[in-house]
């Protein structure tokens, strides 16, 4: 059995860390971290859980969380860094669902986020822990940066393509939209249900912290530089991201075509379903599930490529995706702990 | 592996038993059957069902039905009876989420059903599936009409007051709340979104057809016939069903005695969770996850129990207390393929 | 021109009276305090009320708030008492949307608000503002308690059967239902869209605050004291309170002949509706109406009466009420600035 | 008083005209047709309607609906265009809120709509009704094809950008995110609770109809035919549209001069407003009101301008805007009886 540390239990994504590890057959949930709840059970927290037997919330700081296999920090961006160094050294192997070990440059880490990096030579040695481009990289790694939610979906969606140079690289705008729960568990007028409820909106305009994964990634993919524009939204529901990726073909193919390049590039992947043509996704087919679903559509008369993925933004965005990354890491089956389908309705 | 035909598919209850069923480790789906569809794919109906192998869907005459170990009947009230008549006489068991056998009284199911019982002879063999209060008859059973979602939400909480004598029979009021999927998948003004909404209504006041149900086994436990009022409500939400009851204590006990009683009669139940003083539950913790959870409070200054028990509809109100009959029926552990907690958030 | 001055304009029932008061013709909003964005624009605040002409934010202690005519007071509860009494003492008019006056007796209002009354003379004073049982007194006072959400629904459902004598005073339970905009605009995480979407709970089972100032009303209807069980519950949508009200019945009356005491009870009462037989009311119905409709049944099984009403929390249940109270205040038809049908969907 | 008739009231944007008319002052609604409901009270299939004095449904074919002043058609498209012409032939204005007269080609209705159009001579008198930029066309104008919702939000948000020649026109991009009233009150499986709470999806990716009508405006702003990707998107909420629109600018001209274009070309507008660098609007500021919120934003590392508009699809997208139409055809101030502001929360 994996012993495995969930480091900020207490937040979303730790929370679903601890549903989908408490049915993984290969793990035992060792520590649990809180620092806000540190001493209580996690059913005081989440009463839900009341039946589980799961180890008390204790610090961050204790020992007892360099003991585990590996550990998934579930925390804000900034507060990683040292623990990660810690970890690492004491031998754990690290998976880290925020956004410091993600991009490759310790400037523009400074750039989107606004603090210094004071682990930059980890930033070199960190996976983006995206399987379905990185398999090999991610089983020989130690320190795995989980994608962010938002690039999870954008990339998923483009990669086929850029891969395979369908797409003028200065023509991409990813227009996606996110349920609520990707902004956290704390409290703030922005996630107040009466604001919220009934309402959508656009927010960060041009200038969302992810974009500097998205281009990261996406370059990597295209073997040049690009930008691109990104808009995220928020959707008045719980769960689910659905992206919406305009691009300019550069070639005139036909939209089968496109869709083979499509099918041929997930042929096997247990995770990612590209849809028949005229079919494309809904948020709530993978409430719950790890599964990213793709439409494609050829707009003839512009000549533009439109894709339209769907994912979980807390399990393929997320804790399904970090424990995917950690199938992978220990050489498990990648869909270990993960076979659930989406709860319908 | 137990064979397991399902029938009526593709409604919510039916996609719900597909969901639940395909992760039991000791079943495998033999039969589904759809008389809108039948002839295509599942995955063609629900496409987030597209990874899983399943049969094609088929009509519910054909003779393939007959063959499965144990078939689950969801289907509206009515169809039910002659299918089960002639899988029983094949020697499969039933396992019928509708209303065709749950009361014992062929009359009384003419007068709330409006259509005369033709097989009165499968109303006393029929077992009424609330595991908590019949395993052992269940376990004998050939025939197991699943309980309604109401009724068990009604029922799970009354039940250890009524079995103790705490209550005055004559004073018990339901009021329940239901999520929208409870009236089934099929398209009407009173499931359109924007009817629904942002809304908050009643219905059937004082004439719900769970109403005979639920007296009908509330007289069991209390050992003598009673009526109750019940009143459910629609709630602008999917899953769930939170029931406030209330009921005038006849003795002067004091809370945590009567929350003792509580926790002694579901003590090793793996489905119910009685709550801790001041503790109430919502529906949200049991989202996908077959647990009941029941809060209690002593009204001091009426005299009154108030009881308030939270259910998903789907799930412990339907499918998943179906596999729960299952597992009792085959001798299986009676948790198989429902350890999962419910999705939060 | 009425001047009129809202204190606490930027919270939820503040905004609400701003948006009713804009539309009256009778009105000029002078004054607008705020002590988090004095000094701002209002629209700074609710960019959607950016095309109207209003006063900028001030805080609550500048004089100019003693120079209108009528001041409203959407505060917390204790906050109110020392700034009524000021602008009582400055002549000017006080409708108080907040619990501070509503209860006549200063050990009930310790009891329940836990802490002391500050300014018990002005309780003598005050009027319980329910426009439909207490018009004249209303028009003749300085200080208006605009009753409580909870309590406007139950009050209105109850007041015929009460005053009428039908009921068995010790078996009155009120099983109600709210909006989340009912708790404010306050951040929690009892309000964060993610634990109360596709979620329904009860909460303060028992205990709410509201329950005296109830059954305070009621006992006048009755002409005796009286206690009721009441539960308030949290629905997942902004707007609505749906009250189901339970009551034994003294008398065998038919169900039509308990109408016709409502419908006289009500008569030419311009935002009371009570519905045909079979019908009840919606809370959508109302939405942004100061309306309230009311459904009865007689469950002729049980001997009970159930009644069910639906009013908006913020209109009829807050700021709404409040402008029928100005209006009966200043000798104005009491429908001016408030006949606007629901929006609907 | 303007003697006005409403054909098709029973369906959302006829609910709304009532809603709206039944407030203004110059207004008295003689005619209310549905073919379904004929011959009852509106008060039975809306009763929140009950309070109003309104007359009882009757058949469109019925005489009396050549007596009004002006007609609006809430119907589906294809049933406008006899009605409309024989209301024409009485000497009635017609504002028309469906598709059948806003293509001035009768080939592009065939081809977008899918049947003939037997009254193309109407195609060429018929004023496409966005008063913003139609308003001296309309004030002359017998027939008024009322816009579409997507097309109004898209139309507004554009127009100025257009106008002064900012824009690569090939490089338009608009993807709209719509509340679900707009699909209207019909019943099917895409708009039952279940399958739409907690859920999001695009849907007639690259082929919606409206295109046809958005390109045709956007060809008379810029003087020039051109093509566009618009891609609509289901939000789980009722009312509401938000388009993100994307388009390469021209010259380099910094956010405040496009900003400054855009105020200057809304100047006096009451129904427009441009917000402030980095606001954005919210679908929630315009619910109930003809408003409509533009937000912009230079996304300087692509080059890109990046438009977002909020507008409630059934007031200035539809019923709202039909009533400005009307004003100006009959001469009154433009925004009477539409100065709501919109509900908060």
């Amino acid at each position: 059995m994996i012993k495995v540390g969930i480091v900020g239990a207490t937040g979303y994504t730790g929370a679903e860390l601890i549903r989908i590890l408490q049915g993984h057959p290969e793990v035992k949930i060792e520590v649990l971290t809180s620092q806000s709840y540190a001493g209580q059970e996690i059913a005081q927290v989440f009463p839900q859980l009341s039946p589980l037997e799961l180890p008390v919330l204790i610090e961050q700081e204790q020992d007892k969380l360099t003991e585990v296999d590996v550990a998934f920090l579930a925390l804000p961006h900034g507060v990683s860094m040292p623990i990660a160094a810690r970890l690492l050294s004491a031998g754990v192997k690290v998976i880290d669902l925020g956004a410091d070990f993600r991009l490759k440059d310790a400037v523009a880490y400074q750039t989107w986020y606004g603090l210094e990096h004071s682990y930059p030579q980890l930033l070199a040695e960190a996976v983006y822990g995206l399987p379905e481009l990185k398999r090999e990289q991610i089983a020989a790694a130690r320190l795995v940066a989980n994608p962010g939610c938002y690039p999870t979906s954008i990339l998923l969606a483009l990669a086929p393509a850029l891969k395979h140079g369908l797409l003028h690289l200065d023509t991409i705008i990813a227009d996606s939209k996110s349920g609520v729960s990707g902004a956290g568990r704390g409290v703030s007028l922005g996630v107040h249900f009466s604001e919220v409820n009934e309402n959508f909106k656009a927010y960060n305009v041009g200038q969302h912290r992810h974009t500097a994964e998205i281009e990261q990634e996406l370059a990597v993919l295209a073997g040049k530089p690009l930008t691109i524009t990104f808009t995220p939204h928020l959707v008045p529901m719980t769960r689910g991201i659905l992206s919406t990726v305009y691009a300019k073909l550069r070639q005139n193919l036909e939209e089968e075509e496109i869709r083979a390049i499509y099918r041929d590039f997930y042929r096997g992947e247990p995770f990612v379903k590209v849809l028949e043509a005229g079919q494309y996704p809904q948020t709530k087919w993978c409430a719950g599930s790890n599964r990213a679903f793709i439409g494609l559509k050829k707009d003839a008369r512009t000549g533009r490529l439109i894709l339209v993925s769907a994912i979980d933004n807390l399990v393929k965005g997320a804790s399904g995706q970090a424990v995917q990354n950690m199938n992978i890491l220990f050489g498990l089956p990648e869909t270990m702990g993960l076979e659930e389908t989406g709860l319908w309705p």
